[in-house]
């Protein structure tokens, strides 16, 4: 699955917006960004980006997304230090998904400590955790040079206190608002 | 990337919905699904599926995705003859994006005859055509069993006629309105 471009060189540069506008954004500016491990293969995680972050990610070669929660720029791994360098951006045939190759650094894109965002699998009628936690969230988190309010929060079922991850955990969702899963 | 579970059990009965209960569908009742080719780990493409899609998907191992723009079920390669059989179904850690494995009937999952759909590549600014097209959808589709009505219509950029896949190219984006781009 290894991608390799030239590393140093923007995808597009800033002053650069054409590409921009092929893309078919919906009707909040935003469009689906899947990020896929560049070695593994592995599908990370899916966020969402605005023009603005896309455009970021692409001079940057560094992945950022837009938080539909707070609502503004998320630079992934901000908080929790788990970067992701961009070997190539991609746009599917209907102009409505980007696709990222990333190197992901830390081997962690998810806020709960795993490598991935996708570790439920549907087994029998019930949704298995079938991928390990790699670290634990509060360590990570507790690292983190720019840590966000810390407070006290129901994720997946447990309680868990003391630290702003878990602000972000479950609000990403259906209902129009969204967070930074992974931060 | 291989991934190999029982491919004779359904993920899910037909009877059983308690899991689909968990999942945050959007203000739509749907949710984005990433399907990667189970041997190679390519991304094939992103649609979306509503309930009735995902359980049938979970019941019959095969994808079934839901077309915004015609506002049905679409079950993958009911056209094209590319259908997906489903290895793994993940869930990520918001409960609102799915991630299918799947074997892809063809080696195509894209409606442009391509092996998947992300084969544009941003390249100094630009999006560069980096897949080739391995058969000509014109040959795809006319050996359908189930043709969509026959239209003209503008696809990428080239004007094509004569055969239905035309209709449902590019209608799957942003501004609320989607199909089934890959059929």
């Amino acid at each position: 699955m290894s991608e390799r471009h030239n590393t140093e060189m923007p995808f597009a540069s800033p002053e650069s917006t054409h590409w921009l506008d092929s893309i078919r954004w919906n009707d909040a500016g935003l469009v689906p960004a899947v990020a896929q491990d560049s070695e593994s293969g592995q599908i990370l995680m899916m966020a969402w980006m605005n023009r603005e972050s896309l455009q970021e990610t692409a001079a940057t070669r560094t992945a950022v997304y837009f938080s539909r929660s707070r609502q503004r720029l998320w630079r992934k791994g901000e908080s929790s230090g788990h970067t992701q360098r961009v070997i190539s951006i991609r746009l599917d045939c209907d102009e409505d998904v980007i696709l990222l190759s990333v190197e992901q650094l830390g081997g962690i894109a998810c806020h709960t400590g795993r490598a991935h965002c996708f570790y439920r699998t549907l087994t029998g009628g019930v949704w298995e955790t079938t991928d390990a936690v790699l670290r634990d969230p509060a360590e990570i988190y507790a690292e983190a040079s720019d840590p966000e309010p810390v407070s006290s929060h129901t994720v997946m079922g447990q309680r868990v206190s003391g630290h702003s991850v878990m602000d972000q955990s479950t609000n990403k969702g259906g209902q129009g608002v969204e967070g930074k899963a992974n931060e």
